[in-house]
């Protein structure tokens, strides 16, 4: 993996140099023991980097041992070119050292100083100064605010962690990826991960992302031959195109996205001063895109055991092997709680495991052989045999406590070779003490056997595996309904502050059913409305500004052509126009909304009416999606069930609804970024009968060049 | 903690044998290396045991170079009373030694032996035999189907785990109990929780709880003078009197309760075959009972960790200092998935952080004191300090990522120092390898400050803290509510079969809102019904057995005197009553219901009407309970919600909802076990108007020797 120095590196992704650089610069070296000028110097030299190591300080002093440079561009006329230069100056030089690098040809440049953008308004409009200069210069910056990078196989740890200080620290070298925006959890993280074993071929802390984004960095390792997942703790997310393309290269992505909350979020915004896409639509856009998300380091790291494994499986059916009844209910536990399936075993499975299993056991899925088939090789080999080749099983999870020496080489020898033979991946839980079979833990890892401490966490393990094994979305194509009226997309952009009426009007022109009904202009009008509409109607009030008709007395249902006339004074005496409408009988009460957000426009499908708030049971995805992903938002929410009919209620037009739904995407498409359309609520009828968007609010977007404003109004 | 010999046990607990008795008797005791007769005679021996250790074989021959004995008999004749016998022999004789126990009065026989229920209905009937002949004998049994128990102080490890052949498994002493109805999980967990340092006093395991439970031996061990915490594992729970005096008894309590899931729930089930109360139950019970539920090993001894903390908080406002970024904001995220508050520091206490803290780093809480701050003792020292004595803070988690060797001397001294000083805990996180400081976990442990290695792990362990310091519930008693009518409690339990209309009749009368109404005879009668009850009423069906009334077309609402006589012929078709009832106006449809369990009568409260079955959204407790608990179930769903008024609906009347359900309680007191109440819609008007019981159900118990049945129905 080491480039051979001189090569050409044209071709290559010049982020490439953040682990495979010929030469890394460190501009700011200090020979002070301890410095953090001095520390890169001493981890290149200390993990066997055989590119040129270059510190950079004014004075020409050795650094380390090592001599030193003047300038950026004495270390490329003595050395030829630099790939990378870490810059550890103070921040006010970081600008001119940046001018430097591009005056030198030094492609990346990791900024380590701090006191940029995470300081407050000046510390950002210095960060600015410092992008515009590499912007201008054809450097790419990483940073400010970083750790560093390192290329495991290249030995080039191009940080100052005080991780690698430490004296029995080794790189653990492995095929998976870590990306971190920050640099101290990022490092813990990876000391976490080469302490489990858990080896790693690339790691980088991209900081504030003044430049190079975390997402970006991603996609320059799914093009690194060899990387076989992405680990990433993430704070901020804004980068949906990124993000897709990572996913669609197909190499397996585990995110920690931090700022959950709302205490979190706010501590991430101030982080990085950085303007992050909220929570759930990050949420919604990992899961459209088939990434997985965990909350904690540790699962972070459990995911990444998991990507190890040697086989994939093919389906979400699991069965569970244990010698634990214990751990047997446990893991059934997980199971449910992460979606997966119990396996239901065949009857020819059953039949020859009964043979195996003593009476005390359990031939059903969770199987618990006992230890007493455990300690048998040639019995605990055949059981698994027979469940691994039986057609229901997807995933086996081997579940063993107290696992002791003598009966780890046999049960790790059974396991790989089962797994070898009949393709099914296996993954093991041992909880027990490391001391009481010091060796599982290396043997598991060589056998490519994902190993865990407890059921649970392999369960959830086995969850990502099994999403990675699924079929990776592609970006869908925007939907043209081929039964929609033409030609309305281009011109029907709402004007802003557009009524309900005009949005109704719109709506009803792509296709999107509304109740019938017009303007009313005057009490003699309303009645004539009212028999226009078929004799019952509803009375709204279309009045600028206000929000909650219902509130203020603006809305008034079931008005008959006799009470039209008062109806019209009450309604119109709110100081604008009074929309008269059919009246709609009662239904399931659906919400479908688009906002903005940084990651673009995002749909919100879920239960409307009066539940809005009750429930907050809506479902989000980032445009543009297809039926298939409106299907799953109705099903990931109540709406669903609603749908379905419930209390003996009538099943309602849930195909109506999804069609009105991909009309509203079809519709949005081409209007402005930052606009803001709540269909709420949209009730759905008895099946056959359709749909009907009963009101219709559009929020014009406030200022263009902020695609953030307004907040998405489903996140409160 | 070791009984002198021939110290008088009178008083004692006899459980206490499990963990301090003065003779152990292995029964069935073997000489053959490896074999489980003989490995309890050689742990006794290896990890210190003081009394006597007395293999019993019938041909007296040595067992692992101790001398044995023929029978229990000669035991006792021989070394005075043995207080606990371990039986080892086969199923089958296994009567028989039971007997032997009785004879020779062994109060505690440990049955290690399996082959009973766990296998099967056979097994089940030689396990009865057996408790039947230890219940005639005076002997008190634990399992069978179990691997024994463990003193620490004492090293009476009576336990034939593997996990003490281990050669370099050494016992951790503490203060903390652990109690398993699994073995070998219940093992694994142990030498984990040595792994980490985490101290143990007592360890139990249950097995199949044949006569002695998990319950029970809880109860034992708070009794045990210095026993600080305990840790359980269990997997069915029955005995809610003894968990509430284990909870009681104010000693913190986590338990990770397996078979949440329905195919847990149907291995744990057929694993120990108990018959065991609904996950949702025990849920309730334990919640009720201020006991910590996990849902995985870790967990568990991480809430372990969290109970040898000095310190303990006051309120749940949690302060987090940190020196990464990262760190403070997945600490944030956590502190909101758990229920917990971000402290909102005073004024102050900023003021003094920002003349300490960076401006790269951050004094809003999470407070981010950055690295250079820690590194300088006096100032992080002063950081904590400020901190600790905010009055708005009540815990403080402190998180550190990648801590070296050098830097952790201090670190230690001042979190120790300042939760020693201020009374305020301080939980510590980790992030990062062992080895980097690798006396740092020894240290912290020493210091008693409980530490993590992800800040997610620390907070959750922190949230089992607070809810261990909260007040502990008392079991409230029956509420008899003043404004009650008298008289009606001991004779108003309903007929077998009792219909809507009866139980409607018993509800009034024990005054609990139903709508005015009665049955009408003939049509005739139901205009005058409809006249007496305002004029618009509802017809209902009375049909003993028809469940879903509005599906069958036997509910027509709004019936005016006019239709009243083509309305009674209708639902007369049906071949019931026909009941006229006031027509209720709309409201909050709630759902108050009673079901009987293994664990007794559970209330349930929540949302009712059509939303039921969409929603799932119930409050359980198990009976008696009082007002705080009443409206504590009304704010854990989302009735809460629904009640205060949503989308511009008045608020509705809690209070009598709450009095209600309050009536509901009273009513069904003296009821006996098994019966199953369902009220369902209860309307609740708006604020002032009160409630109506718009439907009742009652199902008389089918057996009441079995209070299991029928299934409680809000589990479904």
């Amino acid at each position: 993996m080491t480039p051979e120095h001189g090569a050409p590196t044209t071709g290559r992704d010049p982020l490439a140099a953040l682990w495979s650089a010929r030469s890394v610069a460190v501009v700011g070296a200090s020979d002070k023991p301890g410095s953090l000028g001095r520390l890169p110097v001493e981890f290149l030299q200390r993990y066997g980097y055989a590119g040129h190591i270059l510190p950079v300080r004014p004075d020409g002093a050795p650094v380390a041992g090592l001599p030193s440079h003047a300038s950026l561009r004495e270390c490329v006329e003595q050395h030829g070119p630099v790939d990378l230069a870490m810059v550890m100056v103070a921040a006010p030089r970081v600008l001119a050292t940046v001018q430097d690098c591009a005056a030198a040809g030094v492609p990346v440049a990791v900024i380590c100083t701090s006191g940029f953008a995470e300081t407050g308004e000046a510390g950002a409009a210095l960060q600015d100064e410092v992008v515009q200069a590499a912007r201008e210069g054809g450097v790419r910056l990483v940073g400010p605010n970083c750790i560093g990078s390192v290329g495991v196989a290249t030995g080039q740890v191009s940080s100052f962690s005080p991780l690698f200080s430490g004296e029995r620290t080794e790189l653990v070298p492995g095929d998976i990826g870590f990306v971190s925006q920050s640099g101290a959890l990022g490092y813990g993280a990876v000391s976490l991960a080469f302490e489990r074993g858990l080896g790693l071929g690339w790691v980088v802390n991209t900081g504030n992302e003044a430049d190079v984004s975390a997402v970006e960095v991603m996609r320059a390792l799914t093009l690194e031959p060899g990387c076989r997942g992405l680990l990433a703790y993430l704070e901020t997310v804004a980068d949906f195109e990124g993000l897709r393309a990572v996913a669609a290269a197909g190499t397996p992505v585990a995110v920690l996205k931090a700022g959950r909350s709302d205490a979190g979020a706010r501590a991430a915004a101030s982080h990085t001063g950085a303007l992050a896409a909220g929570d759930r639509v990050v949420d919604a856009a990992l899961r459209q895109l088939g990434i997985v998300r965990v909350d904690d380091v540790d699962e972070l790291l459990d995911v990444g055991d998991a990507m190890t494994a040697r086989q994939r499986p093919t389906g979400r059916r699991v069965a569970v092997v244990t010698t634990s009844g214990g751990s047997g209910i446990l893991a059934a536990d997980a199971l449910e709680a992460h979606g997966l399936e119990v396996a239901v075993l065949s009857p020819e499975t059953l039949r020859v495991l009964d043979e195996i299993v003593p009476a005390f056991g359990s031939t059903a899925n969770p199987v618990d052989v006992t230890a007493s088939v455990m300690s048998n090789a040639s019995l605990f080999d055949r059981a698994l045999d027979v469940i691994a080749d039986d057609p229901g099983v997807d995933v086996i999870v081997a579940c063993f406590c107290v696992l002791t020496g003598k009966d780890v080489d046999d049960v790790v020898a059974s396991l790989a070779r089962v797994a070898e033979r009949s393709g099914t991946p296996v993954i093991a839980v041992r909880t027990g003490a490391d001391h009481l079979a010091p060796d599982a833990g290396a043997q598991m890892r060589a056998a490519g056997i994902p190993c865990y401490p407890t059921p649970a966490r392999a369960v959830r393990a086995a969850a990502a595996l099994v999403q990675f094994s699924a079929e990776r979305p592609s970006a869908p194509a925007p939907v043209r309904l081929s039964g929609g009226p033409a030609g309305y997309a281009a011109e029907a952009v709402p004007s802003t502050g557009a009524s309900e009426q005009e949005m109704k009007e719109l709506l009803a022109a792509a296709g999107v059913p509304v109740p019938g009904g017009r303007v009313a202009t005057s009490a003699q009008d309303a009645r004539k409305a009212v028999a226009e509409v078929g004799g019952r109607a509803v009375f709204k009030a279309v009045v600028p500004g206000l929000l909650h008709k219902s509130d203020a007395g603006g809305v008034i249902v079931g008005v008959t052509a006799e009470d039209a006339g008062a109806a019209w004074d009450k309604v119109a005496a709110l100081g604008g126009e009074v929309l008269v409408e059919e009246l709609v009988p009662g239904g399931v009460e659906a919400l479908v909304g688009v906002s903005p957000s940084p990651l673009g426009p995002v749909l919100a499908v879920g239960v409307g009416g009066v539940l809005t708030e009750v429930l907050h049971d809506v479902a989000l995805r980032v445009l543009p999606v297809d039926r298939d992903d409106v299907e799953a938002m109705v099903d990931e929410t109540r709406l669903g069930a609603l749908l379905s009919g419930v209390r003996g209620a009538a099943p309602a037009d849930r195909e109506a609804l999804v069609a009105a739904v991909l009309r509203v995407c079809d519709l949005v498409e081409g209007w402005p970024a930052g606009f803001e359309l709540d269909l709420n609520p949209v009730t759905v009828l008895e099946s056959g009968r359709g749909v009907r968007v009963l009101d219709a609010a559009y929020v014009a977007p406030t200022d263009p060049s902020d695609p953030s404003a307004p907040i998405l109004r489903q996140e409160a």
